[in-house]
């Protein structure tokens, strides 16, 4: 048989409309490629949320490897500035365009491609794992995670796994991820009291105070990074109030700021901080600061060793490059993989990610399907 | 002949729905009464907007004493918590309901109804005039600036002028106003490039640019006041940006900043500072500021002197209480007027105007008629 091609599936999964929390078809389409290929399929949904479970090889394998990934992507932005249709999954001069396109159904394809061939060509002594999710980019909290408390309840087990996100910086093999950041949001009320803008005296304008907050919080230094860690950094992800009357002063105003943190600090620090910063701006201008904060994930290493040289070994011998290895970025789903079993991220060039007219060369895609094919065939030798 | 009853007119305007830019009738009604008594009239519509020129004596006359008002009113609001029709004129144990009660159909029936029978019973040396606009709570560009247009083509000229807005914040007479602050609005957009929120290096985040900016226009102090007047201020009155994925860094935001200022600053000289605030931040975050700026109006002061003391006399004889000249409060028409002749507002008490059951008790409108009666006597005495 010919080998799976796995730009095309790729393509396929763009023309899925998946903004998370929609499926839009990518998982029933990869269920159809896998349960064709052999592979036992199991649908693990939970809250409203598609996931996908599908396992070569018998259960009881000491020997299993698991490809991790997510099928789901985040909103098209502001669609008049794309210039392909963000669903359409066109390509031009060797460039497939979309949403998705690297974050992450190029990553979900290669690796659905590499397992699906390499089962039919070299059947391994083991099993192969696929666990992929429509719910990363979200909340998460029905995605990765639904998967893998499903899997404790049956007693499947990853011996090791990979998480397909991109992962290059600049060309395609430079970096592996070996761990992550932690991240955290936090979601902020200010509230004064409503008044005419011509009497600000007799009402209390929570946008001052909210301008102050934010300002302080991201021109804040939290540290200059650690062995392994790069600097935590935070974003000012939105500020709304809603008032289109230029003579009101509003009532209310809400915001939100993400942090991306290292082993310096934790969750419940920072936690810490930005309500002592809320409650000094409450204080400096008289009005009512409110948080609600979520901590999406600690800070976690898997210190360089088995896992992260079989990984480096066959991107060297794809593509030349020995990769570095890394904890910079955003969260990924390997923050829970990372309590089920050694975990590494490996996936191709990152830059247009999230971004208007997000794309992929073609043969990046191919190339990374060569990588897995090869850290497969490398790992069950 | 009897009195003209500035109440019934008021009753007969209020019926006529005259919502900006709709007259509902209401000019009409007012053109029949002037005609009869003498008033040579000529509406000076344009741009859909209905406005009432009307004169009482020569166009020559040295002596002219003129009265501008407005007839349009704003919508009903939240019609289901009005207890009485907002169109319907019901009068209650002395209190007529209905909007324009206060602003300011009664305003104009009162100044109606005492030139009618001024020019009737002590007709003057000179000429009585009463600008009428359907324009005011609109955008005010076809309504008395349409009629000054008009009558700077046709060499019609007031002498002086009394714009009949109520103006009194407590008890009838209690305030007089010789000036207003001037008011602007700048909305403002911030871009700069949108990323992840992982990779804050490799976005340009407009939030933290928005927040400095918004934090310093908040902070500044204008001015301490003059001798006239309040000191100017700025309000924020809405910043927003819409992106709802927390791990996205938006590409944009927007924000609104309204300004009353005193004649310390003049709109030319507030968006100078303005832009150079937005220049300055554009240049500390690498983005674009962009902002447009609308000046409704100048702040403007006609000296305490004749006209003032004028007013205040026939007010003090009529009502026992002295009023204070004032700056104070949002626009009105006055900003144009000024460009014209001296001019200063009073009327009667304006609690209850733009709100939910706008009201007038009647008295009050026979004794604003009263006022406006005396002053005309005094003027052309
Ligand atoms: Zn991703
Ligand atoms: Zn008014």
């Amino acid at each position: 048989m010919s080998a799976t091609d796995p730009a095309k599936l790729t393509a396929d999964l763009i023309r899925c409309p998946s903004v998370t929390p929609e499926d839009g078809g990518a998982l029933p389409l990869l269920e159809r490629l896998l349960s064709g290929a052999g592979f036992t399929c199991t649908r693990v949904d939970r809250g409203g949320i598609a996931n996908l479970y599908a396992r070569w090889g018998d259960k009881g394998h000491a020997r299993s490897f698991g490809f991790n990934g997510h099928t789901d992507v985040v909103p098209v932005g502001d669609a008049a500035a794309w210039t392909h249709d963000p669903f359409g999954a066109e390509e031009q001069g060797g460039i497939l365009y979309g949403r998705g396109a690297t974050d992450m159904k190029s990553g979900v394809a290669a690796f659905a491609a590499a397992a699906v061939d390499f089962v039919r060509d070299t059947p391994p002594d083991g099993a192969v794992i696929l666990a992929i999710t429509g719910d990363e980019e979200g909340d998460a909290t029905d995605g990765t995670t639904a998967l893998l408390d499903w899997m404790a309840d049956q007693g499947e087990q990853m011996s090791v796994c990979l998480v397909g996100e991109p992962t290059c910086p600049e060309n395609m093999g430079d970096m592996i991820k070996i761990g992550r950041r932690g991240s955290m949001t936090a979601w902020i009320t200010v509230t004064g009291k409503q008044g005419h803008s011509a009497y600000p005296h007799r009402a209390k304008n929570p946008l001052p105070a909210m301008a102050r907050l934010m300002d302080r919080l991201a021109s804040h230094e939290l540290d200059q990074g650690t062995d392994h860690f790069d600097p935590s950094t935070l974003a000012v992800v939105t500020i709304d109030t809603g008032n289109p009357a230029n003579n009101v002063i509003p009532a209310a105003c809400t915001g939100a700021v993400n942090i991306r943190f290292n082993d310096t600090h934790s969750g419940a620090s920072l936690s810490d901080w930005l309500r002592a910063e809320g409650d000094r701006v409450a204080e400096e201008f008289g009005v009512t600061v409110e948080m609600k904060i979520k901590i999406s994930g600690e800070s976690f290493l898997t210190p360089p060793g088995e896992l992260s040289d079989l990984v480096s070994r066959a991107v060297a011998a794809e593509t030349g490059i020995t990769p570095e290895l890394s904890t910079t970025g955003g969260t990924s789903d390997a923050r829970f993989v990372k309590d089920h079993c050694p975990v590494v991220e490996f996936g191709l060039v990152g830059k247009t990610m999230h971004q208007v007219d997000e794309n992929v060369p073609v043969e990046q895609i191919h190339q990374l399907k060569s990588i897995y094919s090869r850290i497969l065939r490398d790992y069950f030798a």
